[in-house]
């Protein structure tokens, strides 16, 4: 991007990680110890690299309330690497009431005069560690509390948002950090589309700071609103740290409408198996010098190999049909051979590598549309126990050909979607999902379009949210009729903005009053993006043009 | 006991308090900031007072998974009142790696060169907050990590005790401060008993030390093998504080036999409404100054009133008797009139005391034996919600008189005993606690005591614990054949001291193998003396002697 010929007094070096999800499966014989370890070399590598401090976009914990173990590990090597006698070399300038202001110690923890911090780490929260309770607390409260960490961005109000940022002087260089914690993104799309949230910026010299913004919301449409596209974030942005979606993508990438870059650095731990979890897992080493910035990415050592593939069998004519004998058995064997092939790739790739663990991640989704039987796929997982860490969902049964075959959605018979499958370790839940997948190949607009359906049915699964049939039919029948209207020259994306100037319209009659849904709350289905949740449209990572 | 004219370079000066029950009713709309205020007041104090470090007894938690809210507070509070520019003005000379084993921090916080400690906590755990998990981590070894707390007296081992002290010296004065927390008394009696516990000591100088010994068991006696003897302790002591026991018996006293102290500081908050929560609580100043001690006590001031008293029904023979018209409405007003003059007392008590909550804990145990009824005590209760902290429980029913008056043991209809009762707010639980503090002040010695049922019964309700009357039996029959023996002449304790001599010649042998109880565990009641468990014999506070 442009050169940092030397760090000097005037660089910032931030640590950027995100979704760290410590604690994630910590009973698992095998994978138990992999967030801790990683979060180990993640402080390690801060300390290493003398960063001035870690900046976390949340989900540092996977659950709410972490076990005692999970906060003891945290406590033990937060305070392990995070404090000792390096001096801190920046100032801040706002004002840390407002800054940090879910404890009673509202100021940065290394200017509290009894404890000596040599990296502080600011962080905000996720939807994994989000706060509960009346007292609005969260796990990373504790560790605020204990002054090992500072957290920020957490909006006390449901009804208006004011991001404060940090202001950080380092030298020349002046860093405004804003942050904001994880919020239903359903809510915060209409919060934003309500023009309730707001990003404050000093008084003074607003173009001599770099504006770093931390957010933690699905970047992926996961629905029309259940996503924060980044127009909405405010084009004084210099560069947004976007958590919450697992695929790492830590490379900047420009958004060239906002002018801004958004770096997405990905979970350090894959909590699902699929695709977008198998891409290297890396953080960041962000310099930003003036208004210059430069992130170099730092691969990390310690995170279990994933390796994920994909076999269609109906591909494979000239070795098995459903109708040759034991195809059954030629399938698994077949299926056998390609893991083992996928572990010795694995095995070669980790040659060297002592700190990553021994056994990887493996997943083969096996595609047996076209009258293949599934095979008994725990007697398969036997034979793998002692080099795989997930022998047991090694194999994932799917019908994407069957359903791309489908031409007309009218002929799909819902009821025979939806009743019970005998394939061994089908469940409903894969069906619809294998159903969604294949239907976004499809007509991208329809009275009742894939992702409307797949979003109505997510939440009924999820929440039983009596108003989601509803209210899609009403904002699917308004695009339909935009898009009879303009036939033939509009787009997906035009017809979404058009959409969305009609939402802000009813918005604000709503603010008046002469509406009736004012304090209907359309709950958020609080997933991550690569956990299970129903791709219902092809993931365009939040750069719809609404 | 001594003067100790000022406070000198060479005298310590201790806080010691116990059984805090951080978090106990924590969601109470009237009570829940009852512990949390305590602690402050107790940490204020310490401050106040310039102590040199804090000793805790044990259960500084209620709960052994702490809420969240809970670690919080408390975590702010450690920070708030033990961090700060006060030097410590003693040092530690013992191997700190052995005394402090439960982090990777194995030193004394107010050593570490990243804290700023001013107060050091010491603390053992107790049975509610104790170690469990794998990991064999209690609550308090999350305020070690962060640093807040010293945590010691954690024996990993389950075959064998080796209780090394802290030793630390402030000028001439030396402390060997040992601690083992809680334990099950069963288990830690037959450790005792088997010669398994042993305290370690200077090799050098060794009656130069003042020894100081925090334990939290049983001091009463709860069955035979439910408790830890003074007894048992080393006759090396100074001082023995033990924790545990909710009654406030802080002002030392004296073993005759062992030559130790014995301070029993007391829960600083009711756990329950049994008299011995309804002493005045209270927490202790302890100076040392060579191998001289005093202890000054210190009354709680936001400790929450607690008034109970006892009313029998057939002692008001003039006002009314079961035969008299309208008797209930009669007992009603009465018992009306008696919670009334209770609050009356309280309030003139309370005057001036602007720390103390504003609404006591009321209990009147009302004997309504001799063919009264009860009445309805929600009704009663609803005119007290004003004025009472605990509305909903002030009255409790019992049935003492008649049971007083059963002359004759064996005509007791257990049956009857535990058939279900119609009586509103009466469970089985209090008829069989009755039963048992009625027969308490029977004959001491049958073939099957009312301390053996007791115990018997208590471990048949508490876990359905098969071997207990089995056990029992054996134990009472030797019992009552070493009475036979020794008919006119021996006393109970004579008798307990012969049968713990066959114990141990008992022990001996499982040891050896030729027993088959050898894995038998024998469960503990876990419960605090206070807190609802069944007096099997007069309160001996432990002072048995066996």
């Amino acid at each position: 991007m442009f050169p940092f010929s030397r760090d000097d007094e005037d660089t910032f070096k931030i640590l950027i990680a995100t979704d760290i999800h410590l604690g994630y499966l910590e009973k698992d014989a095998i994978r138990g110890n992999d967030t801790y370890t990683t979060l180990d070399e993640i402080l390690q590598c801060a300390k290493q690299n003398e960063v001035d401090f870690i900046l976390l976009g949340g989900d540092l914990f996977h659950d709410n309330k972490p076990s005692r173990q999970c906060l003891h590990k945290c406590l033990t090597m937060l305070r392990k690497y995070c404090m000792g006698d390096s001096p801190v070399r920046f100032e801040i300038l706002s004002d840390q009431k407002v800054n940090f202001n879910t404890t009673q110690f509202p100021w940065v923890n290394y200017q509290d005069e009894n404890l000596n911090i040599s990296i502080p780490v600011f962080s905000i929260h996720g939807n994994h560690d989000d706060p509960t309770g009346a007292e609005g607390l969260c796990a990373l409260d504790l560790l605020s509390a204990s002054g090992l960490v500072n957290h920020f961005g957490h909006s006390h109000s449901v009804e208006k948002i004011e991001i404060s940022p940090i202001l950080i002087q380092k030298g020349i260089t002046k860093l405004a950090l804003y942050g904001l914690g994880s919020i239903p993104d359903e809510r915060l799309y209409r919060m934003f589309v309500n023009k309730q949230v707001s990003m404050l910026r000093p008084k003074e010299d607003q173009d001599g700071w770099f504006n770093l913004f931390t957010i933690h919301q699905n970047r992926s449409k996961h629905g029309p609103t259940n996503y924060i596209p980044e127009q909405f974030l405010d084009d004084f942005l210099d560069l947004v740290v976007w958590g919450h979606e697992h695929e790492c993508l830590i490379k900047p990438t420009l958004n060239e409408q906002q002018l801004f870059y958004v770096s997405q650095p990905g979970s350090s731990v894959a909590t699902s198996l699929s695709p977008g979890e198998a891409t290297k897992k890396k953080i960041g080493l962000l310099r930003v010098k003036g208004r210059k910035m430069k992130l170099q990415e730092i691969p990390l050592k310690t995170v279990r190999q994933f390796f994920i593939e994909d076999v269609v069998l109906a591909d494979h004519q000239d070795c098995f049909t459903p109708d040759t004998p034991h195809v059954t058995k030629k399938v698994e064997d077949y299926c056998f051979a390609k893991v083992t092939e996928m572990l010795d790739e694995a095995e070669r790739e980790r040659l060297g590598c002592r700190l990553t663990p021994e056994k990887p991640l493996i997943r083969l989704r096996v595609d047996y549309s076209g009258g293949f039987e599934a095979f008994n796929t725990s007697r398969f997982s036997q034979k793998f126990v002692d080099r795989v860490a997930n022998p047991k969902d090694i194999i994932h049964f799917i019908r994407r050909r069957e359903q791309k075959e489908i031409k007309d959605e009218s002929s799909i018979d819902y009821g025979k979607l939806f009743k019970p499958t005998a394939v061994e370790g089908l469940r409903v839940e894969d069906l619809v999902k294998q159903y969604f997948e294949a239907a976004e190949q499809k007509v991208q607009l329809s009275l009742l379009t894939e992702q409307g359906m797949g979003k109505a049915i997510q939440e009924f699964v999820d929440k039983d949210e009596k108003e989601a049939i509803e209210e899609l039919i009403t904002y699917q029948l308004q695009k339909t009729q935009l898009h009879l209207q303009s036939r033939g020259v509009t787009t997906e994306q035009d017809i979404d903005a058009e959409v969305k100037e009609r939402s802000i319209a009813k918005a604000h009659r709503l603010e008046r009053g002469d509406g009736d849904f004012a304090d209907q709350d359309v709950s958020d289905v609080n997933m991550d993006s690569d956990e299970g949740s129903v791709p219902v449209a092809a993931p365009t990572r939040g750069r719809g043009c609404i």
